[in-house]
């Protein structure tokens, strides 16, 4: 009988090239596939809700594959997370993936296609001193960043409008480049400046290249009232810099839960 | 003239196979010692405080350098960290190495050998979760630890005493295994369990043996009365296990200052 499995799953980016399967380079959606067509005894393809790129986090990705298999749901998550957790040093054995849930979904649910939204989260440390320590989890800005003038620019970029200007070269094709942003927090904790971002959905780079503006509004290099300016051009040469990868972590995907089955 | 240089330096461990120099491995000694012969223009060998094993972290590791050569000590600082950083993404550059301070110190000082003292730390992550992304960087132990007991067990190990139980084989020969420790400090800092050992100095494996040992006393596994048992039977068989290595980091390394020159 064709069951649908639904899981949530969180990854440390730094060692892995990327969400997508790629020949050769060790992936997240690689290293899990390999594992779960190890217990569902066949090919198993997975469908990712966001492609990840190589460096960037996720603390709750979501994924689902379909096939006919006897494991049940929740005896797979244990022999994954064990399994992913085998070739580590096995007094301390920590993965750099970890799958939080497991579980039955209704046949044609889509991780992809039926996300309603998502939550992208951005580290920037903005302290007097880099630290060593987290180079591969957070953008390093020296200069201190004007909080106000930020979150000023973000308020532009709330709301429907076409994001062609924050997109980069490279993605997938798009019906559409319009998307609606639900909201940006932005906010300091300790020497951190965070910026929290939640939409129906993102083009490509289109996180990194807004939170590359707002640093450069953030520096003073760019004022706020440029953001709609941007907007509006749908150039992506008028937009900031493409913040580096290690800052950015997928916090949450949201669905429908009456059709997670 | 010959010169002689101190400095203080900080690194990220877990991508290095330790600080000594090896042929085709990158290590610490290897990476400081490459760029120290650039810029002095002359092939430098560094003397390490503390010969940390793969994985182990510093954040006040101690080495000097003897020469006749022209740069600055606080120019050399300087270019060391952009050398340092200069490989990797040029957004974000920020490298698993910096140089704290560089300094001339007087011909003949030693950082191994002029060394007072040091102080490491572990910490061990005592949450009901593993965190994924603290994998290089804690122990991950899941059962809660009974603080008090690991104290109780500390306390046997403050003061003089012949260390050969909790020193691993294979390290240098020494010509005493008696040491000093000065202090164990335990404290709870969130999840996290922290171990701050101050001692004259430290066999092979000795502060990762100890917080094994002090590991298995927090669960219940041993009494804290056996350390005075194991310490007396100078075998390292009736110690606990070697902790792993990524919750260790060496924190400061001690000096008479009047002989930095």
């Amino acid at each position: 009988m064709k069951r649908n499995i639904f899981i949530k799953v969180q990854y440390d980016g730094s060692r892995f090239s990327g969400w997508q399967r790629q020949p050769d380079k060790r992936t997240v959606q690689g290293v899990l596939e390999e594992g779960l067509s190890k217990f569902c005894g066949k090919k198993i393809t997975l469908n990712g809700a966001s492609r990840t790129d190589a460096g960037v986090h996720a603390l709750g990705q979501t994924a689902c594959f379909e096939g006919d298999f006897a494991i049940p749901a929740h005896r797979l998550k244990i022999a994954m997370n064990n399994y992913l957790a085998g070739g580590l040093n096995q007094l301390n054995p920590i993965s750099d993936i970890r799958i939080l849930t497991c579980e039955e979904a209704d046949i044609g649910f889509h991780a992809r296609f039926n996300a309603l939204g998502k939550t992208y989260r951005y580290i920037i440390h903005n302290g007097d001193e880099p630290d060593i320590f987290r180079r591969e989890y957070a953008y390093y800005v020296a200069t201190p960043l004007d909080i106000k003038a930020m979150e000023e620019g973000a308020k532009g970029l709330v709301g429907t409008h076409d994001f062609k200007a924050f997109q980069s070269s490279g993605g997938q094709e798009r019906l559409t480049t319009v998307r609606h942003i639900y909201k940006i927090d932005i906010y300091k904790k300790n020497e951190d400046v965070i910026i929290e971002i939640t939409g129906d959905g993102f083009l490509y780079n289109m996180v990194r290249n807004i939170v590359g503006t707002l640093v450069e509004i953030g520096l003073g290099k760019r004022r706020p009232e440029e953001v709609s300016y941007i907007l509006e051009s749908l150039e992506r040469k008028n937009a900031g810099h493409k913040a580096p990868a290690q800052g950015l972590y997928l916090v949450e995907v949201y669905y429908d839960k009456t059709k997670l089955g």
